[in-house]
């Protein structure tokens, strides 16, 4: 029989290990930010209706469109991004969920892009929002939500760009001509070198802002926001007034939010988003406002990879038992147990090879720590510990292993 | 503009928070216990080339299988599974992997299954694998994450139950006739009541099995596994061979799982799997042995919801504290910004609505505590702490907030 050759799609990848662990951790810590401000999370099919998602992001995003008929004949397509089916299972289930609600989804997304530009046809989404309240509380919320995500991933250099539409918008109204918008927006982005109480003033100063409603509106609030972030604790300068940024010019009504690692800024927006007046116009006649942002995951790993933030381990275990003699089992794995009662990963060699080859998988793995027993230290009741990086050894009884371990390990290992 | 009704294909469901809360929790529990014993993650694609997925599962399966053209023209298909994905996966990368390669895998599979029986046609899968080693030492780390996998989750009664194919291909070799195997699978069944040593005891006694090289070496890899199981401290009676499993006649060569809830063993196994002599035949000739097995999700999500193991909530934040005055957010955002530091989900109310209403909203969603506070306790320096089930209510120095409230929680929602 012929062999079928191993390979994947054109724009699809696979995860091996050594980018899988990091992404993990990236999606799990991205959760524990979004639940410790009581997002919650939801999941939607991967499949749709085609109707639900066509015609939502214009001609060219259904071109990139997976469509095709199912068993039954109905027209599906896989969805392009997370909004659209938020805007739909918003409007199934608003009876259900009340409002305000707030949620979080993370999945993959598929869209048959042009891959020249190393862009990838199924790529992952993390997103939240919350639906049904106007309030500012929840625009800032938002900004402290992206100011948690960005200390928990373990950054410190970055910074997130605030503006409102409601000050272009208003300035827009004021000079009654939307074919100013250019020359407008030049001035405006003068001020962006200023610091954020300057921008204010500045702009509380022009006698035309402090009459149109929207403008006194969109400075109050982000004058809130700022306000808000100094008393929780958010460092200077971390939350910036930008007036340049628009993002899209249809879908924002109110606060809008970039953010930019100031040590890789040229990659652009690793988060972003805003305030939309109405999700889901296209389902439900309730009106359903909403302010939210998006994390822009595979980027991120991208420039993590490149700041070399990320380990260099195919293991999420960091020690390594070797098995030195195969009856012995029972004991190797009976103090991985001990070990993983504590919150250490431990894998167990599954076979008896030489030392030397078990060592040399561990070290090509990215384990930490190979621990080694035979008869003479089973008799003694101790355990080798062999630190790999260093090639140091120690011999420790078995009841100190867990505190001779612990201290090997950085923080974020542990559990 | 006519409304779009806002609908989910059939077969296919969202996944709202009172739900996607535990499933997210489960599946959290699962990767912790599978990096714990050194299981790397992977991911691969959810469209495949149809030739990569067609003819696995014979007729029936490629039947099932969502398939069409992508927008170059090419075949391609959903996966079915991740048994099939991974086959290609380890053909394909085996040389950067190395061997052995532990590997977890957890993701959504696609079947345009007949709905009629409660079947989904998008569910996920939980599988996890030990390839490129014929030893028993991974025979025997399967049954003991099996076992982690049901404690983590919360279970006590449950049973894993194993068995070994060369034990059943021994016997049929002895008898020399395939169609013995219905009495003879009978007779073995009949052991089924006695005690695994009773078990062992009397299979070994069989003269003509003592002769049988394949049924030794299986009642040996029993025998081991069970003695393993003892060392390390897994509880009497957890594992418990059981001769009458057989899992599939083809794919299986060698040891076998089972598991069952013992409060609803109705819902059949949860957790299955087994040792197989070669994964990817049909894409590589390197040989990869392996054994490995697949967790229940959406069963076992079910059968929790029955056993009243999941609680009713829809917030993964205990903790709402109530918008009294909106001009104090800095405050309120403040305290919640300290609990969270204390791995305490809060929750802060995006408007200053009635506090009854807030409160309304709280009991709805699930939370336990509510934080009040307003002029008089800001001046005082307290906060008031509200159990929403008992309704009762404790005034707090804020220096005292976190240790007052987090005796209030069950252990597992805490951080």
């Amino acid at each position: 029989m012929s062999l079928i050759e191993p390979r994947t799609l054109k724009g699809f990848r696979d995860y091996l290990p050594a980018l899988m662990i990091p992404r993990e951790r990236m999606l799990e810590k991205a959760r524990q930010v979004f639940r410790s401000y009581g997002f919650s999370p939801i999941d939607t099919p991967a499949l749709e209706y085609a109707e639900i998602l066509t015609g939502k992001g214009g001609e060219e995003s259904d071109r990139l469109l997976y469509q095709f008929k199912d068993h039954g004949g109905r027209d599906v397509a896989l969805r392009f991004d997370l909004t659209v089916p938020l805007a739909r299972f918003v409007a199934q289930h608003v009876s259900v969920l009340g409002t305000p609600f707030k949620r979080y989804h993370m999945g993959p997304v598929w869209r048959g892009e042009n891959t020249s530009h190393g862009r990838y046809r199924e790529f992952w989404q993390c997103d939240f929002d919350t639906i049904g309240t106007t309030s500012n509380a929840a625009d800032i919320e938002t900004a402290l939500v992206i100011n948690d995500l960005f200390e928990k991933l373990g950054f410190e250099r970055f910074e997130i760009r605030v503006n409102s539409r409601l000050i272009l918008n208003g300035v827009l109204e004021i000079h009654g001509l939307v074919d100013k918008a250019v020359p407008l927006l030049r001035a405006l982005d003068k001020l962006q070198t200023q610091t954020n109480d300057k921008i204010l003033t500045i702009l509380q100063q022009q006698q035309n802002l402090a009459q149109n409603e929207k403008a006194k509106e969109g400075i109050r609030r982000l004058r809130e926001l700022l306000s808000v972030a100094k008393a929780v604790g958010i460092p200077e300068g971390r939350i910036k007034i930008d007036l340049s940024i628009a993002r899209g010019l249809d879908y924002y009504t109110g606060t809008i939010y970039e953010t930019f690692l100031l040590d890789k800024p040229e990659i652009g927006s690793v988060c972003s988003g805003g305030r939309y007046d109405n999700l889901a116009s296209l389902y439900t006649k309730q009106q359903l406002p909403g302010v939210g942002a998006s994390l822009g995951l595979d980027r991120l790993l991208a420039a993590m990879e490149e700041l070399k933030l990320l380990d260099q381990v195919s293991t999420p275990a960091p020690v390594l038992v070797v098995q030195f003699d195969a009856a012995r089992l029972g004991d190797y794995q009976r103090i991985a147990r001990v070990l993983r009662a504590e919150g250490i990963g431990v894998e167990v060699y599954p076979e008896a090879r030489k030392i030397g080859q078990q060592l040399q998988y561990a070290e090509k793995r990215g384990f930490k720590v190979a621990l080694i027993a035979g008869a003479d230290e089973f008799a003694q009741g101790v355990w080798k510990i062999k630190q790999l990086a260093t090639r140091t050894e120690a011999t420790v009884p078995e009841r100190d292993l867990v505190s001779s371990i612990t201290p090997l390990f950085r923080r974020s290992e542990r559990p």
